[in-house]
């Protein structure tokens, strides 16, 4: 298979964004990307794009071929294809692109990721990220994420202490990230106190515990490797890749406090790699509910399982920590707009790799993990990305 | 990029399918492919799925990890990816898994496509459908798939002097090959009478011209064409693969009797397969109403533009004309569980390659083409196989 680089990234804001549509999003963003790579759009072989259900959110499928229409690339009848896996369609997004350029068959893939929350209600936005749970087993009986999630951290509390201060914590530190970030949906930053006393969603989560409800729209320019230095004298390359599955109810799995999706992606994108979690310099990992990223850094073997809740109040996590997570603020503070945040995820890694990260940035920044997951972690995708 | 062969294949029965549920569905025609190409679970490096809008019919998102669940492969984790691109996420998922194959990351892929329609009452079902068509520029204004069809069509009329009666030689032919297959969802030959005095849906399209909603699922094992034989004595290489975009909404195109999309995905698939339209033996094509088989066989360069109609009336498509098209009954008397077509479309060249297609076999069968049409094409994808 062919090495393959990004050489251009876009995003949209994150946010509540009333004044923008579907549309106008995924233009936004994938036109920066592409005026970032320098490219046009001859130059483009392919788009793939993640989107975890813009059927329900905004009454449109079909939207590989929408976004290549509102990119004006109709003309060119570039092959366009939408790419589905709960919350980590934008990460399977960048996958299929990827392997569509290491087969040989491209050499230049736009991908993109986007979803469009907030034009349903509140309530319906919690239906419907609730499709991305078992309907049978979980959702018919009135279950939705945050329910889901509570149950992991209440377990987590059980077998290994884990306290509500240290999941606390987590949302303290990606809220002090977001506000270094000027595309966050939240820029700033919050008390360990606001978290504790924010309103009760589902014990022990409270709100301040929950990512938002978001608009928004992420892009990257990949390019095969050998021909990136045409473009950019920046490239950043994707040195690992790793897919994995589980049951989508959590009642299927060995151990509910560990995502073993995230385990067996982890363990194939070290092996491609040909690194291990301890070279890791920094990573975006998928914190949909506080708890989500204390498991996150026991799977992805940043830290022994059960040591994640400890591990974040003795700030090694932080953005000068040992090992800084989620300086873009996160899932929890810049958004999770879902189908955008595994295409986000990657912005950001390339943001830090290319050293332009401005106040966030990380100091000499090797190797960028991002992890994203779908559902309770049915699907996970990680990545580990390197400059040329 | 390495070769890839078909080794295995499953098909449901298509139809109003009130006893099986999409879990069902899937697993039946999964189990029946993987029974067929002799392989274990253990044997699958990644699934592909193809479903148009599971969101929508099922409340269902994230349905790769759902399929590779209720396949009982959850404990094996292996990565599982849904595909869309409205009424081609069939064909799509072929090509990715494809794809995933000829770089080299993989050896063996399940792909499967479903869709499970009936679960919704018949004018929901349509409105669903709708989410395939431009939303702001068409399903806003009222405009349902028939009713963009029957444009194309009374163009069509204008422009080439085609028939009501044309049309319906479209339909009579394909009830007769579905008559010949045990899995179509209408097994009975029709007269042109009864199409030509069919109820009126959209002028000129009466009910016989349209393909029916369907539940069904289809399902093929690939595999890297070096290690096939070690699975069957009967791989089909897939020898050509193409896809290309066009605007979503009708209008926006250069003319909307000829799919644009066709065109290009047919070119890149011939230069691939290094033969044309005039070594093809028998196709599968898109005929989701009769006009669009019309179009198809004109845009697949099969004949001149225009004279689609005048050659389906001297049968030059039947089961023994010179081209057989649409051996199977196409999506018209097979059915059109949206998802499920572009795979069950390669299960049917499968089958006329390997000379097991019984009574509707293709005599002499060397080259098959598969075409598969998003919305009014949108979306194309064309597959050209060969046994090896």
């Amino acid at each position: 298979m062919r090495d393959v680089a990004v050489i251009g990234v876009g995003l949209t804001k994150f946010g509540e964004l009333w004044d923008k549509s579907f549309r106008q999003l995924i233009a936004e963003a994938g036109s920066q990307a592409i005026l970032d790579a320098k490219i046009e759009g001859k130059d483009i072989n392919a788009l793939y794009i993640g989107s975890m259900s813009s059927g329900r959110f905004v009454e449109q499928e079909h939207i590989g071929a929408l976004v290549a229409e509102v990119s004006g690339f109709s003309h060119l009848h570039i092959p366009a294809t939408r790419v589905e896996g709960a919350c980590a369609s934008g990460a399977l997004a960048v996958r299929e692109g990827y392997f569509s350029i290491a087969s040989g068959l491209n050499d230049i893939v736009v991908v993109g990721g986007i979803e469009k929350m907030n034009d349903v209600g509140g309530s319906q936005a919690t239906a419907i990220l609730a499709t991305a749970a078992d309907q049978e087993w979980e959702a018919f009986f009135g279950a939705t994420f945050p329910g889901i999630y509570a149950m992991i951290a209440t377990r987590h509390m059980h077998e290994y202490g884990t306290t509500k201060e240290q999941l606390a914590h987590v949302a303290v530190k990606n809220h002090a990230n977001g506000a270094l970030n000027p595309y966050a949906q939240y820029q700033k930053p919050i008390t360990l106190d606001t978290v504790m006393k924010s309103t009760m969603v589902a014990s022990p989560l409270g709100l301040m515990d929950c990512s938002p409800v978001s608009d928004g729209a992420a892009s990257i320019v990949l390019c095969a490797a050998d021909k990136a230095k045409n473009y950019t004298d920046k490239p950043i390359k994707i040195i690992g890749s790793g897919q994995a599955s589980d049951t989508l109810a959590l009642h299927g799995r060995r151990d509910i406090c560990t995502l073993d999706s995230t385990v067996h992606a982890a363990q194939q994108a070290y092996k491609q790699a040909q690194i291990g979690p301890k070279d890791i310099s920094f990573a975006e990992v998928h914190d949909c509910f506080t708890i989500a990223e204390i498991c996150a850094i026991e799977d992805l073997g940043f830290v022994e399982k059960g040591k994640g809740g400890s591990a974040i109040e003795q700030k090694i996590t932080t953005l000068d920590g040992t090992l800084p997570v989620n300086t873009s603020g996160g899932l929890k503070a810049k958004g999770h707009p879902v189908g955008a945040t595994g295409v986000a995820q990657i912005v950001e890694l390339t943001m830090q790799l290319r050293n332009e990260a401005g106040k966030r940035q990380v100091k000499d920044a090797r190797y960028g993990l991002a992890h994203n997951v779908g559902g309770s972690g049915a699907t996970c995708v990680v990545h580990i990305m390197e400059a040329m």
